[in-house]
């Protein structure tokens, strides 16, 4: 599982004013940053927790789990809605997407130490709306799966106007 | 819904080798160390995010939401729990939970400045599991539904044994 990733990362082309994502930004220096890429079909981005994300001693913050996907899975679906309309990431406007819903399933305690690897199936694409599967693995065994549907960024969100 | 919280925080209950959460462990330095209460049949929690928990620009970070979320719920299971057993919390071997399933609905954008508040109403209480109903506001105005399935602690994950 830990043959390089190569290509562009999704993230990587998001413009700077969609960058600060806690999740997934480049742009945001206390952030995860983590960076998805396309695997034939599939999506991967690989992750490693840091000490302090633990749940109990020894095990993975199973917030930091559902972070992971909730980024993976948007950026999987900016990069599916891409590809599916024949734009390269970067091109057009279709490439930032917001989590609609989330859903995950924690199947077996993630261990803390180590590379986690996430990787996303693309079930859906309909309108605005992207469906991701994803699995979190760890130790080449799968830890949790998840389903984010996604849909494309409300512009008003987009444009950093309030909606409180 | 800014009235002070009063009572023990159902966290502040956790014996001190379950209390490293990142979410909401008090020996957790680098967490949130967040803080849930009753107040009356339901659990409340409130949090402000820093600057950097952002999404885009101006809107908090759906992953923070989601952790949030999580930690409230297992908070509010055990402390369910040890009330539906009449038991204090911290006295009995009935106050940790972890998560079997995490479901989110992102209803409306969060906005970025102020404080959160979580609200948990207990919907099942059966064997080792319970379910709880979470809503997440922000300026009086509920931005996210979430359903947290929590099951108590499985022995081997609270003795730190590895599960890899």
């Amino acid at each position: 599982m830990n043959q390089p990733l190569s290509g562009t990362a999704f993230q990587d082309t998001y413009p700077d004013e969609l960058s600060h994502c806690y999740g997934c930004g480049r742009l945001n220096e206390k952030g995860h940053q983590i960076k998805s890429y396309w695997d034939g079909e599939e999506t991967v981005a690989r992750f490693t927790p840091q000490p302090w994300h633990t749940a109990v001693p020894g095990f993975v913050y199973g917030g930091l789990i559902a972070s992971l996907i909730d980024c993976h899975g948007t950026g999987s679906a900016a990069a599916a809605m891409c590809r599916a309309k024949g734009v390269e990431m970067g091109e057009a406007d279709l490439m930032r997407f917001v989590t609609a819903s989330l859903k995950v399933d924690y199947l077996r305690p993630t261990p803390l130490g180590g590379e986690l690897e996430l990787r996303g199936r693309i079930a859906e694409i309909k309108g605005r709306k992207v469906v991701v599967e994803i699995t979190l693995s760890a130790k080449e065994e799968i830890r949790a799966r998840g389903t984010v549907v996604a849909v494309r960024i409300p512009d008003r969100m987009a444009a950093g106007e309030s909606a409180g």
